[in-house]
């Protein structure tokens, strides 16, 4: 057989974090590699009083083919709810349905960038994200980050160089993978770049309301006061990502392309899930929820910090992240941390090479931790085994 | 605002059909119009007997990531099942879990074709395939029907006359919109036309198992030697549509960059509805649920024949489709069907207006009808008050 690929997906490879968490999916891995929510923090048992519900009340609904725009008392609760709580006013004809938020990352490449136009973002970048837009053949432009995120006078200066600019992509909080956090005054002057230079900004908010101390902070999209900025949401890591419910919040104009596009796509998300999640959460408090998880990963956090700080040689830094599932580690130059994991692999403890995250390459010497998945015990031991390895390098 | 939008998408506009069917959605109409399967016949208690078992024994899993590749058990029912019914040898290996085939016909799409290729289609052909084809810019040409379906002469002639065809379309059982069916012998000649030119062909397969006598087609699959044939199959048709279950079957080669498509677009399927499939189709006979479906879907098509032979004048052909849920009415030229649908609306009867079936426009005096949905009493209601209209225009 010799068949003829697209341009846009002959070069398509598979992701070589996909590939390493077959790898550590051993029951004796101690994986620091994934993105998983805790699972022993689902509500199986409410889900399972609301789902009989949902069946036993509109079961020929919930099996049956529904509108591309998603379920409209879920959109209703993510206006009142979710967008409400992160400063943003809204109302459900701004809100979209789509699988996850990874389905409307590729949406937003798709609306927005013709071949070779550039897409900015931040250095290093959440490799799902950079994936899904690959697919669509632009070069990418990294803008630094310091401990207030991604740097304002960086960006606008790449903006100027780079007159096919089509779209600015940001994750603002306790991103994925550095874990920073991009302060208030840097989000009030992203849509403001945005609105002066007439470029989208996606604003991938995954992990905002997971924060430890205070309350979340607002969107960049509280701050847009022309419709550039394009929140793209999720309850995979506030309730249950295996129900593939994330969301789009645009402008009308904007998410009428999105409806179009997810129509073409896939004509809807899951009527079904859709509808648990509603009934879920008119029934129960999601914020009460989230609570537990908070508390559950604030200490998984803590206790990693400290033990990074207590093992590891004293020159490694790393971020202290104030919420999300990820720490962020900067070994040496000239470290590659590739080798470091294969040393780790070999002691069964996991994690993710940082160097994917750079759309442009280099940058080697950094790796990605998770703290969301593994309990109390296999932190502490994790993290002294990897000390080991790591003490081989310095 | 005045955001720039990539070529791909600028031009994306509704699709008449969701449109129309926003109209038909009023309880009084009685609406031949969707491609809906009657919700009546939903297993909605076994429904929830399997999906109370899948939270309690696997809840754990059920709401957490999974593989792009979908949940193992459930292609391996695809594998045995409703593959190995339809003549399809293969293994889990050649499968991947969609959101129903629509998003295998949009990933088609994005991998075999480049701008102003050629995609070669049956006319008419689904209008949801071609708007998701349409995004990524290519030139339809569109192969005749006889009662056996796609020719395959014409094929082959459009095949030489375009060398930049870089994947054939076709809708072998039933077709949607036209209601033909491809005879075995075409579906031989149509897997060798692929392999001689190397050229894939998507076989879309959402009706073939809803035969009203006899045992379902063989797939062109079926007569694949060397790999160009790719079969997408879909449980919403058989099963329900909310749970938006459908597949790939392609040879490894081809299922790996799919793969790679989907991890892309969205990760992967719904965990949760994917087991709870599994898991019914385990426990119970999908077989016995299809023959109850073909039994209803059998007498309504029965009846709405006969009702258009009573009632509608006696120069009006239409298809007598063998399976399926739709059938397919020829008016003389010079009807634009779309009046037809206006005039008929202010009777609360609708249909979709073939039009749109075309991807190269024209062929206006056609348009489809669905018989899947209303019970009884409404098609013989809705056909007569059909007639009456439509005889308006002879």
């Amino acid at each position: 057989m010799n068949v003829e690929f697209s341009d846009r997906t002959s070069k398509l490879k598979a992701s070589e974090i996909r590939e390493l968490l077959k790898l550590t999916q051993k029951p004796e891995v101690i994986s620091f590699a994934g993105g998983l929510p805790a699972p022993e923090l689902f509500p199986i048992k409410r889900i399972e009083e609301v789902t009989k519900q949902v069946l036993e009340e509109k079961g020929e609904i919930a099996l049956q083919y529904s509108t591309t725009e998603g379920y409209a008392p879920l959109r209703e609760i993510i206006v009142n709810e979710r967008m409400a709580k992160n400063g943003v006013n809204t109302t459900i004809e701004n809100i979209l349905i789509t699988n996850g938020s990874q389905q409307a990352l590729e949406f937003s490449a798709k609306l927005f960038v013709n071949k070779d136009d550039v897409i900015i973002c931040e250095s290093p970048s959440y490799l799902g994200a950079l994936n899904a837009f690959k697919a669509y053949e632009p070069k990418f432009v990294e803008i630094p980050m310091d401990d207030d995120g991604m740097q304002m006078d960086k960006l606008e200066e790449a903006i100027k160089n780079n007159p096919n600019t089509k779209m600015i992509y940001t994750i603002p909080d306790f991103q994925n993978p550095s874990g920073k956090t991009m302060s208030i005054e840097r989000r009030k002057k992203l849509a403001e770049i945005g609105a002066k230079y007439k470029i989208p900004i996606i604003e991938d908010s995954p992990y905002g309301e997971l924060i430890f101390e205070g309350k979340p902070y607002p969107c960049v999209k509280s701050f847009d006061k022309e419709g550039y900025v394009i929140t793209l949401g999720t309850f995979s890591k506030t309730f249950c990502p295996g129900f593939r419910i994330g969301w789009v919040c645009a402008s009308k104009e904007i998410l009428q392309k999105y409806i179009l596009v997810k129509q073409g796509a896939d004509l809807q998300a899951n009527t079904f899930t859709q509808m648990i999640a509603a009934e879920f959460m008119q029934k129960y408090s999601l914020d009460e929820h989230i609570k537990k998880i908070i508390d559950v990963y604030k200490k998984r956090r803590d206790l990693m910090l400290e033990s990074m700080e207590k093992y590891f040689p004293k020159e490694i830094t790393f971020t202290y992240p104030k919420g999300g599932l990820f720490t962020w580690v900067n070994l040496k130059e000239g470290i590659d941390a590739v080798d470091v994991n294969v040393d780790a692999l070999k002691q069964n403890v996991a994690f993710v090479p940082g160097g994917s995250f750079f759309p442009n390459g280099g940058n080697k010497n950094h790796f990605r931790l998770n703290y969301s998945t593994m309990d109390e015990e296999h932190i502490v031991e994790g993290i002294k085994r990897l000390a080991s390895v790591i003490k081989k390098y310095y």
